[in-house]
């Protein structure tokens, strides 16, 4: 099989000098791939030409005029630039032409147009951003990451079941665990919203542990962990800062005296490997789950080795089915809200059943 | 100078074990403590027995009949403990007995009862629980930590104000920059409240740098990171669970093999060294912001070393008349609400300001 992605070759914010380099390396690194960059066909001719890689026969360039900023507005991606790289990639992946999208665009606008161009899966109101974060127990999934800054309640729910299906489709557990990050494990702690969210998810047939907090991301204590996009993209992101405070401050300490650079030596071998496993670049490429096709997000400022991960997480989904088995998946466990007997909570912005296919 | 704080020895997951043995220990390496012991005195008086500290001329007992659980709802804490630890070890700063109150409670409880006890400085609807987190520059404050999960702009403009007055008190900055905690740095990010609040803090007169990100915290961009107490309650537990994480990598990756074993020994020192700067119980202790009186509020899994840290830092607090200093800068800097040109901010919720005093 062929996997065929699309690259939006304009987002992040280095545009076509790490993009197309980084998917160059991919086409000669994966025999069985073929990319679509999309673009401003100038900027992507020249980078193809550094990299002499126009002749090139599995990278193919489909032009488009317009560029989605970094600081454009969501109404300004989605009606006025209608002919921008990221809406012509998606675009592709609703054709047929590609089975996922890969940008490294504003987050706000790629959620939007996305959601638009493909639409979400039957029960899925919004899409959400989500990524396996490393853990002492492997990994946990964390969404949503920065795409829904105002959560309703049902909107936690449908987090929880996308964050269920995924976990079951890519690691095969059956029933993956769920918690609600939370300021406390108490069901009394919280603000309203995460209150009515705890109640609908106990009212689910969801695996659904109960509150968790910050650190029980990093500890393993469920495999799925949900929570606002404002939240989890604050989370992520100190993550990686603190991650590199202190990496920064292993180098300082080791570089302090002669005696110190001398256990650095020693220490060497030790010191790359966990270098390699604390870089975050390593978790590059957040899947925006709930579509009817497949998009990758890289990291706006990813570099073409973190912009090549998520070109490999796109890759790996793809031949492993994930868009499939996550449809199946959800309607196989979906939630049905009419059945659930909550009273307190809020289910009436939820389309009914009939209305989601 | 004496020093003089209560102790809800009550408060806490372990209770007296942990908090009346850090107790013992601190007026015995602190010769200007005094410590006021509140709880219930049998419990207290065994833990002292236990430490052969029954003698101790600066530990009295102040006897509190009920006890903050930690699961109980703040009106629970609020209405109907009136006797409680807590309650009684704020009373007494209150009444001039002591000059602040260290506590490892219930955080929402701490928060209403300081509040209802103490009252807010001027100027202040809600106090803000912060803290110093380390970054790439030294340390940057953050708040709120989680003692308001649900905030209005406002709120969050007053957070500044006390983190400016807070950060210039103890550091000696004259104009401190504050950075309030988004999604992305463009001024179209983040919900409506964060985008509100941004209109607040640019009319101000604060030195606002403008939006931050999570990794920010870290880098040191900011002098203050202003958030809502949900989103900064889950950074600082994420990153409290990511660097206990890493530390547990560099103890596995050092245990791996003989050879990476003669490496650890090699770095051994650079290793402790590390372990002592990123061991997160040297930042318990965060301090409650905004009332009339100093609180102290130690992490609720404390041990007796964070406790005694948490102890510690009330006995510096004083010591530099903080509270004081608090007040004084609060006064001096105080933005008026009324001359803010504003439209857009709903400043109506907040109180005129002959009603503030």
């Amino acid at each position: 099989m062929t996997v065929k992605l699309t690259v939006d070759c304009m987002g992040g914010d280095f545009g076509p000098s790490v993009t197309v380099p980084a998917a160059v390396d991919f086409v000669r690194s994966h025999d069985d791939v073929e990319l679509i960059l999309v673009g401003l066909r100038d900027a992507i001719d020249a980078q193809l030409d550094r990299a002499g890689a126009k002749a090139q026969a599995r990278l193919r360039v489909a032009p488009a005029s317009e560029v989605v900023a970094m600081d454009d507005p969501i109404e300004v991606a989605l009606r006025r630039k209608k002919d921008s790289s990221m809406r012509v990639a998606l675009n592709l992946v609703k054709d047929g032409e590609a089975q996922g999208c890969v940008s490294a665009g504003n987050t706000g606008a790629l959620m939007a147009v996305s959601r638009y161009v493909l639409k979400t899966l039957a029960g899925i109101e919004r899409p959400a951003l989500a990524t396996f974060m490393p853990s002492q127990q492997g990994h946990t999934m964390v969404l949503d990451l920065g795409a829904n800054v105002d959560c309703e309640p049902q909107h936690l729910l449908q987090f929880a079941e996308m964050g269920h299906a995924f976990v079951s489709a890519v690691d095969g557990k059956e029933r993956p665990t769920i918690g609600l990050l939370n300021i406390g494990e108490e069901v009394i702690k919280g603000n309203d919203v995460i209150k009515r969210a705890g109640e609908l998810l106990r009212a689910s047939t969801l695996n659904f542990h109960g509150n968790v907090e910050g650190n029980d991301i990093f500890k393993g204590t469920t495999d799925v962990v949900v929570c606002d996009g404002f939240v989890g993209n604050a989370v992520l992101k100190a993550s990686e800062g603190l991650a590199q405070m202190l990496m920064g401050m292993i180098r300082e300490e080791f570089g302090r005296s002669v005696f110190s650079k001398v256990g650095a030596i020693c220490a060497l071998p030790v010191l790359k490997r966990l270098k390699r496993r604390t870089d975050h670049r390593r978790y590059s490429g957040a899947v925006l789950l709930g579509l009817r096709g497949l998009v990758i997000k890289s990291h706006g400022s990813a570099d073409a080795y973190a912009f090549g991960v998520a070109l490999e997480r796109s890759y790996q989904a793809v031949r492993n089915g994930v868009q499939q088995r996550l449809a199946q998946a959800l309607e196989e466990n979906h939630l049905d809200p009419v059945q659930a007997d909550v009273p307190q909570a809020d289910l009436t912005q939820r389309a009914p059943l009939d209305a989601r296919a």
